[in-house]
């Protein structure tokens, strides 16, 4: 088996890389693709060095069995032909061919077997917001179908990026410095700040970031019924988003039924207990595997319930849901 | 016309001087009042110097007409017959009294009238979170009754005092130096962090300040049908709370009767214009009077409305109206 990772130099790729070095997935022959700008440096891997190859309409990708591919929408739209022509199967973090009919969106736990039927050879990983809300909310659909979802995002400098997460620090080192911060990554001062506009707008005046999780929550979740309403922020925050969630089912579901639910439910970790003040926080999940899930409680405006999660953003929101795509493959190829 | 500041060298104390060095009431002397370790102190003022009394049960009102008092629930419950004994109206910035019902719970837009009914001679300053929902809700609920809302909010470090405005900063200075950052006045770091827990746990498991929202917004807005639920967050963030709201009324209310509405309403400022990245952030709005509203648009998880309020915690929501509630009782007694 052979595995490539397109965009090894970003932070997405990065975290892949580290994902495998861990063993995630077993493979022959790992090749790392990278932008004109990253190509011929050296990323280390397993006490060895694999150089990153450009990204050209010659690469040849015959004998690769897995492409990961996290280098913006405008690459996976140009490259997708060349990625896919000789049989790879494409696991895309872009935005780029998401809500595609003949292109699965797949998180493992929710729609797995989704991912089997790829007719372009193309399987798009959600949007990390969408990810750690559909990952949580999947328990209480078992129990009563969701029928409707508010959700406001506190989402980590990471999104945008390894430059970004560079500028947020700088700004911060600027400031205890009295310089004026540098803003260029994010449209205003992130640091000291927290700004309601995460990708450009469209004609309702939701952004597309919260579009993506209307739209991409229906197609996981098999739920054209499903309706959300979300506010994305972004937050000076390093690597993991945090969600406020307000649920309604068809239903209601109680507390007790939702903390047992989450507590069984596969990527979920439950940390609820408000006497020893332990809920999910940001600082404290970078780095993990797992949707974090906290402060349980009854939606006091509805019938529903209301709770709070937070999840790495680079980890379940990127790279780790790729990985386990393929491992998901992998595992029901095997199984069929 | 005399006025006390009680808790002068604290954060909201602090501002009240400065809205008052601002010529926001008419007074002909002004007494400063604060603990033990702050009694002695001078504070600034028009080019002189005043200086802090220590607030003893000794502590002579009589001839002030209005104190203003923000020195914690426990001072303003055991002081509260100090100052009022002699006929001083106390304006009171803690949640000591908030809930009592002969003490009105007053933000002068929305219900200066209760102002004028204050058996007590207490008048409680709503909580901050409250005060600046409740200015945005309130245009829309002249329009149709408000039924249901949920918050989920972004609170700044002044929310918990000065000198955990001071903290936050120094996590951050710590942290750039590549020290282990100070903790003290928060339940956790803050920098680079965000911590969905504000005031104690209630039985419920939300917070004391999440129910603050819920039972003040009915009080203020009399109406025992409005349900509110929230989540909040603090965030690393020195001054401005912002707030994410979703709001369902009896009918439906459109965005364009909801834009003007919030154009037209007093305390409130309209900034939404996505097209030009106009939408209020914290680091704009600190040191502003006003509550400001952006990212107005339809709930799509519902038939109301969605949008984004941000205002300076120390200026309306804390020290401003309190000063305020003094504009609205002088001018109400004048015009009886």
């Amino acid at each position: 088996m052979n595995i490539a990772i397109v965009g090894a130099g970003g932070a997405v790729g990065r975290e892949i890389l580290s994902i495998l070095e861990g063993g995630a997935l077993p493979f022959d022959n790992l090749r790392l693709f990278g932008s004109a700008r990253s190509a011929g440096s050296k990323m280390p891997f397993r006490g060895q060095e694999i150089e990153i190859e450009q990204l050209t309409h010659d690469s040849d990708f015959s004998g690769v069995d897995f492409a990961l591919v996290s280098a913006g929408g405008s690459t996976s739209i140009e490259y997708a032909d060349v990625i896919t022509r000789h049989g790879t199967v494409m696991i895309d973090n872009s935005s780029a061919f998401r809500m595609d009919a003949d292109v699965p969106l797949v998180v493992p736990e929710i729609n797995g077997e989704d991912a089997l039927k790829a007719p372009r050879n193309i399987i798009a990983n959600p949007n990390c917001t969408t990810i750690q809300m559909v990952v949580a909310l999947s328990p209480i659909n078992r129990i009563s179908p969701v029928k409707r979802v508010h959700v406001a995002t506190y989402q980590a400098a990471s999104g945008a990026g390894a430059l970004a997460m560079d500028e947020l620090i700088q700004q911060h080192a600027d400031l205890v410095a009295g310089r004026e911060p540098h803003v260029e990554k994010f449209a205003y001062q992130l640091a000291y700040n927290v700004i309601p506009h995460i990708d450009v707008f469209t004609d309702n005046d939701y952004t597309k970031e919260e579009m993506k999780m209307y739209h991409e929550t229906k197609k996981i979740m098999h739920s054209s019924s499903i309706e959300v309403s979300a506010t994305c922020v972004r937050v000076p925050v390093m690597r993991a988003h945090s969600e406020a969630i307000w649920v309604e089912t068809e239903r209601p579901v109680s507390v007790e039924e939702a903390r047992e639910a989450f507590m069984k439910a596969p990527g979920v970790v439950l940390m609820d207990d408000p006497a020893a003040k332990a809920y999910p926080m940001p600082l404290d999940i970078a780095g993990k595997d797992p949707v974090y899930v906290g402060r349980v409680r009854r939606d006091l405006a509805g019938s529903g319930l209301a709770f709070w999660t937070v999840s790495d953003q680079l980890r379940k929101g990127a790279a780790l849901n790729a990985v386990q795509i393929v491992q998901c493959i992998i595992k029901k190829r095997h199984s069929a």
